[in-house]
């Protein structure tokens, strides 16, 4: 007797991302454990519930809301990020760990809706190989349609060069490191592309797969201010804002 | 009046990763373009016309196989490796043209089975560019799981580690520019994650998704020899062998 936990990639906007794999897990799962992370992102909440609303055929799951340790304010480009990180899963983990406990039979199921594809940027997985110090339980992980697929899907175009490399990094990282042959930029509040040569190529996408997604495509010269404007009217219509961007450069 | 094409992902090896959005392009669909790459190939289209069986609620649907337009034998770590691709992507686009004109009505909608993800390291979009200098029809993308994907589900592990970048490359690249960080490397023939330095961590996987999956992790020092043999064997075994792996450098 084990609990048995799935991790769940639900795709990155559009409840038609979900597979047939998740859709099984959505269905063996009896609670749905969810972060509570604040209004701002109540869109992607809905989402969530739609999705099991959605796909699962037997009622009698339930959702189990966990709390949020509170997180250092340190903005996701300075040096103390990582630690801050670090901490806030630990203390994740404690509140992870007693949630299972007392919330799962000791052959229950539980799962995490992971956003998109759970490897890509998101701590799920890190945060329960920590919870896994303190109780016993199996878990999988169940793929899902990135933010990346999405976005290469909606511009009909190939990530890669051919036989070439494409690196997917952050923001951040852009800023620090510069751009080299192809990348696709996730988690950038500040519009890095700025940066780049006027000629790069972008292909950029916010809120894909919702109905309020939006595209913009061009070199940097050309599209990169209306890229800005757009995004910063949508971000304060919406209250908040998920793009990325694939770059080329054009040498 | 416009003939329509789907380009479907349809995941990298499970059925169970065809999403809802693929399920219903799928039915959507009048013909199914299937490029006839050899016999070597048979088990993936058994999974292609699996797929169709079970995921098409309505009969009348069928296959028309292109024939693959002979290809410079040229290996994939050749220089002359990209002019050979072009040239044989061009006789495929007349090949193409010519299949979707006579096969499909004025209104037909068509389709193209993408393994994976139609992004990644898939000539099926590129193609399709150049189709459409020879014929006039719309089209659109539905993402699919990636091997990436299926790798990191079923290793259980994050993609890249907390802020940093991973890069997605090929064998011949890594064998060329070395390992900096991480990087997931696909169509690799040569086992070149030997070239890198024994701390190196690795999670591989061989014929991801299907019955015959194989996973080994570790560092390649540990492990590296043994994915050697296995790899070989497997491949000796089945007549044909996709495997990806992950690498991240030890510092
Ligand atoms: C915390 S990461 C999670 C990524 C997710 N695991 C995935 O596979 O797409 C969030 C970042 O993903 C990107 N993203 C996620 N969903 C998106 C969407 N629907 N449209 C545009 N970008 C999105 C944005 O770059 C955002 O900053
Ligand atoms: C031509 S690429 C196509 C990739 C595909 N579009 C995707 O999204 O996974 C083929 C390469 O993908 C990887 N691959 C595809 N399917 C795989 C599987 N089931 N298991 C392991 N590797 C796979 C291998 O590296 C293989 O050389």
């Amino acid at each position: 007797m084990t609990r048995r936990i799935h991790v769940i990639g639900i795709g990155a906007g559009d409840p038609d991302h979900v597979t047939a794999q998740a859709v099984a897990a959505l269905n063996d799962t009896h609670v749905f454990f969810a972060m509570d992370k604040g209004s701002e992102k109540d869109d992607l909440v809905v989402l969530r519930r739609h999705i099991c609303e959605r796909f699962i055929t037997a009622p009698g799951y339930r959702f189990v809301a966990l709390s949020d340790p509170p997180r250092a304010r340190t903005a996701s480009d300075s040096p103390a990020y990582r630690q801050a990180v670090a901490d806030w899963h630990a203390a994740r983990a404690r509140v992870w760990a007693e949630a299972i406990e007392t919330e799962l039979e000791p052959d229950g199921v539980g799962a995490f809706l992971a956003w998109g594809d759970p490897s890509l940027y998101d701590s799920t997985l890190r945060i329960l190989d920590a919870v896994a110090a303190h109780v016993d339980f199996s878990y999988d992980v169940i793929p899902g349609i990135s933010a990346i697929q999405a976005l290469t899907a909606r511009h009909r175009i190939p990530l890669n060069d051919v036989g070439e490399p494409v690196l997917i990094t952050t923001g951040r990282q852009l800023r620090e490191h510069g751009l080299s042959g192809s990348a696709v930029v996730m988690l950038d509040a500040d519009c890095s592309f700025r940066d780049c040569r006027p000629e790069t190529r972008i292909w950029w996408g916010a809120y894909l797969g919702t109905p309020d997604e939006l595209l913009m495509s061009g070199t940097v010269g050309e599209v990169g201010r209306r890229i800005v404007e757009l995004r910063a009217e949508a971000r304060a219509r919406h209250g908040w804002i998920m793009d990325t961007y694939l770059l080329r450069s054009a040498d």
